[in-house]
């Protein structure tokens, strides 16, 4: 049905010429059309106006050729779904008022109706999908049930998210308590997300790396595994940035179809530690877009080759940065539509 | 000579009742002895005055106790020594002036002679020395060369430090000539050290693990292998944060007498990945701290029971947090001491 069913057949394992690409924040500040956009409405407005998601989703698709699209929204809809207000201040980025402080705070959130609260974005994607016109696939998303806690506590991006560990660490029943919340909230969303039309589901948990191994096994994955456990319908794929350590458990454990993981892990240790018939996207390290055309050619080309042609879907290891030029990001894309040849 | 060298004994490689312990950060903002300093000395007239040095890095020997002194001072001092002015914001940390934007700037630094520049903290070794009466090891350090070009670049601290990593990318050449003088500067500075009278010396190289393996290998591995090979006369400890993925190949191709890890790096992992007759030091992640006493204690019995007794010093997986009780970070301690009783 689609046009380019590329990154589809990655994920279930088809053998395919060449892999798929698409780029974290794809549609976001490096192209100039959206700084176009982000001029006239603020990022919640943005994120709430199906026309508006789905003009920013296709941005990419016609400006740099990836083979999927990914929604445009926020992994904090969410947060903002419980109740938070939340406001992107320049140069800090999200700042969320009335922070989590105590464990009677977080014994008092109450779970919400997501699918009525969030159907501006099930709206969005159905504008989306008309516009994209089976052209490429759709893909949804969700901040994962420990990233978002970091944010509702720490009520900031933060190098090391401390006070968000810090409760975890004290007061540990609450926090479970939160963590399990969130879970059934992202199960119910990335549900109705899916029963809209996305193709596939991408799971970001940002944060987990700020956990050692033990720890990751107490607040991130019981909550990640019942995620793959629940959510129906359509590949998910887990991205537990910095969690190189907890690979073969998110391989082993979970119904995860594919992870993504980050520029430190190496695709030999990937593959490595993963079960054969996972696939893996990533990595390359979006400063790296700043190196010579020539630079990123090779290494993309040598990238594919160590990870393997099938079973991988070529991507950054996070976001792509608002510095990077246009050229650049179409030099990563068309190095892989150039594989093999 | 000295009344404790259980920490020298360790680094040997000599069997011990229990291993030694000390904090990354010890001598700073948890304890309120400290604060009362901090109130009346600003940041660098800390650093640069022998007896404040001396009556600092003695503060938590006195009060929690640990088995080796860390002499109190800055990465910074070396980028200070190479010309920048560098003030320590409130809430920011340290921001430098002037930081390098372009490879003519880059190509521009001259060497100083850095056993002038940075005499007040060869004297601060020697007055801190007399104050220890030999009660334990002093320990005395340096930011590695690729962390110390991140902030000479970035001009701060940073989440990515994504400023400098663009700028070893798109000029490799003026990075390696920065990174190989800063390597000149920082063994001059670690070998006079030594002769002023350190037991030890540690090399911090917090941001190493932003790069992945391969960029590890260009902008940190040769000149980690040239300190290892060139400081000489005392044991030295190699910390690069965050690159779990060089852990084998720090063991095996460098002169390290010991490598530190972060929490995210498993005992078992860490002990799989190095060479048997390398000492290993971590990992307790600093956050845990802030866990009640009795979950500090049996997890610190637990970290010595997975590292092995012996070739093992007790540390944190980066420096201690300003909001730690002191009575936990004395219950840290304890746990060691209290180790196989």
């Amino acid at each position: 049905m689609l046009k380019n069913d590329l990154y589809l057949r990655a994920l279930a394992g088809q053998p395919v010429q060449r892999p798929p690409v698409w780029m974290m924040r794809q549609a976001g500040r490096y192209l100039p059309s959206y700084l176009k956009l982000q001029e006239k409405y603020d990022f919640f407005t943005r994120c709430e106006t199906p026309e508006l998601v789905a003009e920013i989703t296709c941005l990419p698709i016609d400006e740099i050729g990836p083979d999927a699209a990914i929604l445009f929204s926020d992994i904090l809809v969410v947060p903002r779904a419980l109740g938070w207000h939340i406001e992107m201040k320049p140069g800090i980025g999200p700042v969320l008022d009335y922070p989590i402080e105590s464990a009677e705070q977080a014994m008092a959130v109450r779970p919400v109706d997501v699918r009525k609260a969030l159907n501006y974005v099930m709206e969005g994607i159905r504008v989306t999908n008309e516009r994209l016109d089976r052209k490429v696939p759709l893909i949804g998303f969700s901040g994962a049930p420990w990233t978002l806690l970091c944010y509702m506590i720490e009520g900031r991006g933060s190098k090391d998210f401390a006070k968000a560990k810090a409760f975890c660490f004290t007061h540990p029943d609450a926090a479970a308590y939160l963590l399990s919340l969130l879970t059934d909230a992202i199960i119910e969303y990335l549900n109705a997300q899916i029963e809209a039309g996305v193709h596939a589901v991408q799971v970001f948990d940002s944060w987990a790396g700020l956990l050692g191994p033990d720890d990751f096994d107490i607040f991130v994955m019981p909550y990640l595994k019942r995620i793959t456990e629940e959510v129906q319908g359509a590949p998910l794929i887990l991205f537990a940035k910095g969690s190189w350590y907890a690979l073969k458990q998110l391989s082993g454990q979970t119904r995860a179809t594919a992870l993504s993981v980050d520029w430190a892990v190496s695709p030999e240790f990937a593959r490595q530690a993963v079960r054969h018939e996972i696939t893996l996207q990533g990595n390359y390290d979006p400063s790296r877009l700043l190196s010579p055309v020539p630079v990123i050619e090779k290494q993309v080309k040598r990238m594919i080759d160590r990870f393997g042609k099938d079973r991988y879907i070529v991507n950054l290891g996070h976001g792509i940065l608002p510095n990077i030029p246009v050229n650049h990001a179409k030099a990563f894309v068309n190095a892989v539509k150039t594989y093999g040849q």
